[in-house]
């Protein structure tokens, strides 16, 4: 059995491991490129700092390229008994480099090395986050464009109210979509900070770390200097990223909803191709719309996610506490659902088949009704009056 | 590609079926036998009804018996493009079968298939709940027969209050868990009934099935009769599962807070074993609680499990829609973080570890400030006054 | 301003004391009722271990009963400066009956008698709301029967799947809620045990009350004897009362989905007579279904408030904290929409419409092709060739 | 009764009327000076675009500010069955005005009336909003400075970790809310545009509405021009607005909490002016930090706010539905909450009384073991050896 750095004499009770551990290790499976790469910047700046040799430095390099590589070959596999990446990334480094792989913790705590692997993690996810939007925005407008000339019920209270057309709707999503990127952009900047160099939370006050020179190295636009505020801020920007994708997938959860309605038997007024949808193993006429519902189902589950980190953080003191760990799974998990439902639901945006011929003959007279009182009105009478007057007319 | 009986002519666009199975499949690997124990009283019950014969019934019989014992060894992989177990099982039974397999088919949906594969695991493991809540119970009270003699600050607001005893504080435990027996009762009683026949909701209403045969077969307190209750029910037993145990690691929460507090070096009251607890990478002088900042923070993550099942069924018609397929992934991590959280909460009942000598000295004089207003009661002084007199004696 | 007795030298700083009070206060006077049956009960207990004398008891059994009187007619008006009921009542008492009024908190401490006065009120609450739940399908059990003969196009996936009718419809349901009364018995059975006696949490140890004598005078099937779980069930007993509203909301959450899809001018299945619907202040045309509406937000209101008193507890250790006072808000709102939801949803099952001559019209071919297919079963085809078939037809 | 314009010759069932009204009455009391504002600017419009003369909108604009004048010495009351602000303010106009009265309504609908109030009270509510955070902010760093001598134990895991001090703890709770200001300020800009003119969310089409006209005269930064995202905006932007606030709820949490833990009388670290706390009505003895209590149930009730104004919302189709209605009240309870817990909070924070001989007499030795690890470090031992060496030593 692997070794854990802070592991006592006795060994950990196995159910209590099992539970503690959970599935955090099949988690840092993935998240293993950033923690390489923040510690090639770690072992840079300790020998700036000359805890390490440059010729430790290159085992390191060599070491840490390893494994990257043997990761893309699906070769690095993190074991349960590891508990975590930087265990397993830790005890690599120190079979191949001896006493260089014991320095590169040097100045750093496990909380740290998660931290900064998960910000540079979460950096990279927000950017793809921004290309995702603002192509699923302009799916939206490509689509309007096409349907500038087609009629579409508008509807208030799931009944029919005025006139509208196929564009207007599309692009009141686009707009409220575009209306989103200016807390995308907060949310980038807020995750471009370095926590590399604060530890355990406390820092290594009597130790010369060069935080600027990891700042650099990574990329980041400034130092996050507080070290408490770096602890304060594990799980905490974890859910300020699902956070800021809520209202995103809010506003996704009426075009789907209204597609979902849209495309029944009885109204019908939009399609999706065939190859999009699925039939019934008892049923052989049905044509079922599965993929809106698996993302009218996932809306909710995206939110849960967030949910529950928040809920997990508002419980705690200042200071690391394990319950942190689970908060990797549910922004993981959040992360790809959003992923794939934008990417999805841009596909969907350009597949989008306007049945025009229904849509035209759905037009009833009824949804004139307001503009007839404003007919009345622009004659000069006023609009409560009118008002009264149409309504007449139309119940008779 | 394994061919789905609902496929159209197209084949499902790639990023489609990415989305819309999800994990499904895998999920399905673990209710694997419930689905073979199913599909033998529905083969059973086509021959009483004579859909297939004798003949045909072995041949079925014999196959679902091989899949189960492949399955045992972990044999039987369900295939991402099979989509679910279901399908997995009728593929095989028709190469084993050929006629056979197709007709057991006959007289049921996916829909009740998936319905009466859930019920039979929910029936399992509400059974097995109630067994690993017993078993909490009768640790705390066990527990709290060793601690009758040991003094314990009574807390409210976090604050010194007045004098209680461990027994007293590990037996509130028992007593609030033994309450909830009654709905854990309820809760096995509703998922005692009969859902195959009810095909997709609707029944097979010209066709003869005998639903009582299954029923009995299954060993089910009862048909459930009503096609579209049957249907109402998938997503809501789930939910219904989840819920019931939500109080439960309520109870449990305030135990661990306990817990979490009891443990600091600053009120020093209990400890667990030396191997139910971790170091840090950092700091080589910790003991931290792990376990008990794990099972804090599962609580949040089953209530949002129980929370995700319940929001996706508020925004449903009546009927199936493949929003329930998400619910069985809540269903099933809710369950298993059950049993673990309880099972380990019953272990640490019975490895805590009273520090009876920092117990006593923490009975400060304070904590019977109550006693004295009490005392004087007796003598006559209105309760009112007592507590005034006793109020600036101690506040100087 | 009222002197409250806990209360220090010092005057509390009014923005902490109209943070922390809130409108817990107006929330009293609903409840004053309860405090005031508990008052009784406990004076009588007093006096018969002697602690109050006949004419005591006598004087503070009128004083109750008069503030019973000026309440019913809405003069006893608990004041912000008092902070609760509680306070207010004792002020009255100690006003009129002098030593006595004092006397009357003899083994009582606000928190149990917080604790009874709302376990009195649940119980009373849970007896309404099993009558109303029953009530509710009663009525769906007689609108079912006169629907028996009408048809109603099945729905899966929103699409047209086979043939149902109203009958079963309604009845799926009855049957569902049927299905709750047990959980509701066993929540009856849970808020039916006595905590007054229990003080802050820790009983008076030294002191002779009879609890057994309250818990008979206020008609509790049992005394809740651990005081520390007495202190456990505030708020947890609350939680538990909306958990166990939960899934009836869920189930007619369904029936409003339904109801709210079927009523729209597209299908036009259902309707409700005149008077329950509104129209708009721009489109004279319009008749909408606000009521299913706000039945349908609520039901999110519900859970939100379901939500709030699970997390105000999941963060709590053991022991009265002053958080718990926020759960009797949402105690409250939950019951009294719990109230007039089922309620109203009594009466829009009542009078609902069924538009016979539009669900004939409906009941369109597409719905009886899993009938074909098993008409061909009967005539010896395998089910699995019969369906391909029968999709061949229909989609040419 | 008042007549609402959009009541049908029945009346609107009593039971219905009550549950669908609520109390949005009694809501809209505090918004009516935002719907005056917005109804001034439509009358200057409907002027310019010659819908009224010069003189109906003198009159209007007197009527209007009588109202205002009433409303401030609370002498303007909606009442229930006028339903809402909108109804009683059309009304008076009409009593006040004849004509004019009736047509202010041209070329409005009660959804962009609701829409343009609301927006401007969020806009004035988001500007309070960074104001509070500010001088939370400042609050915070103030205190800092007075404690940057002062000691304090790090805790992870609620174990003492590493010293640390009062300033850089409370510096991190200032770095976490600096960081809210930009997602603060897109809030700011997302409410700053203009949805009045958009009607019941398509426009007047044929009406030639100056919208320019009333966005320059409410001071908005632009117009919101698609009439479907200003629909779509309802509810939207009330949730984008308290989870905008919730992070900053969430960071507060952990200080909270913190101060919890560190005025139990086994911490004493910090303390609060003696009338910021509470007593006991049994205990003479106790001090009790409600308020932080309240706050931290409180977070938990925002929570649910945010919420349920998001399940509110991800079930509906695109269009005005009456479940909207249901938002304001989460918003205002909402907002409401936020601006009394931050203002508490700076005043927590400025009387904040650090014990500085206790937290003196609280640096054990052991916080200092990772110092000793790395003064080893420095002698050129590597990390995990100097680590291994300092625990063998402190744990014997």
């Amino acid at each position: 059995m692997a070794k854990k750095i802070w592991q006592t004499g006795a060994n950990l009770d196995p159910e209590v491991e099992a539970y503690t551990v959970g599935n955090d290790y099949l988690l840092d499976q993935r998240l293993l490129p950033y923690d390489i790469a923040a510690s090639e910047a770690q072992a840079r700046m300790l020998k700036k700092i000359e805890v390490i040799t440059a010729t430790e430095l290159k085992s390191l390099e060599a070491a840490l390229a390893e494994i990257l590589a043997k990761w893309k070959q699906g070769k690095f596999q993190i074991e349960r008994n590891q508990e975590d990446g930087h265990t397993a990334l830790e005890q690599f480094l120190t079979e191949k480099c001896g006493e260089a792989g014991k320095k590169i913790h040097t100045g750093r705590s496990r909380n740290d090395q998660a931290l900064v692997m998960l910000r540079l993690f979460m950096k990279a996810e927000a950017i793809e986050m921004e290309k995702l939007v603002k192509g699923l925005i302009s799916a939206f407008e490509a689509q309007a464009k096409r349907g500038k000339k087609i009629p579409l019920p508008g509807y208030t209270h799931t009944q029919k109210a005025m006139p509208t057309t196929v564009a207007i709707w599309l692009e009141s999503f686009a707009d409220a979509l575009r209306d989103q990127l200016p807390f995308l952009a907060a949310l980038r900047k807020l995750l471009n900070q370095n926590p590399l160099g604060s530890a355990s939370g406390f820092g290594i006050p009597s130790f010369p770390l060069d935080r600027s020179f990891t700042t650099r190295e990574l990329d980041f636009a400034k130092t996050q200097e507080n070290p408490q505020y770096c602890g304060l801020s594990r799980g905490s920007f974890e859910y300020q990223f699902l956070a800021t994708l809520s209202p995103i997938f809010l506003i996704l959860s009426r075009f789907v909803n209204d597609l979902l309605l849209f495309t029944t038997q009885e109204f019908s007024y939009f399609s999706l191709p065939v190859n999009f949808t699925t039939g019934s193993s008892i049923m052989p006429q049905k044509r079922n719309y599965d993929l809106l519902e698996i993302m009218r189902a996932n809306t909710n589950v995206f939110f849960a996610r967030e949910n529950e980190i928040r809920n997990i953080l508002s419980s705690l003191i200042s200071g690391y506490h394990r319950d942190l760990q689970l908060t990797k799974k549910s922004l993981i998990e959040g992360i790809d659902l959003a992923k794939a439902t934008f990417s999805l639901a841009t596909k969907i945006v350009k597949h989008l088949q306007p049945n025009e011929k229904r849509l035209k003959s759905a037009m009833s007279e009824d949804l004139f009704a307001t503009e007839k009182v404003y007919e009345l009105v622009k004659q000069g009478i006023p609009f409560r009056e009118a008002y009264q007057q149409v309504k007449k007319e139309i119940l008779g």
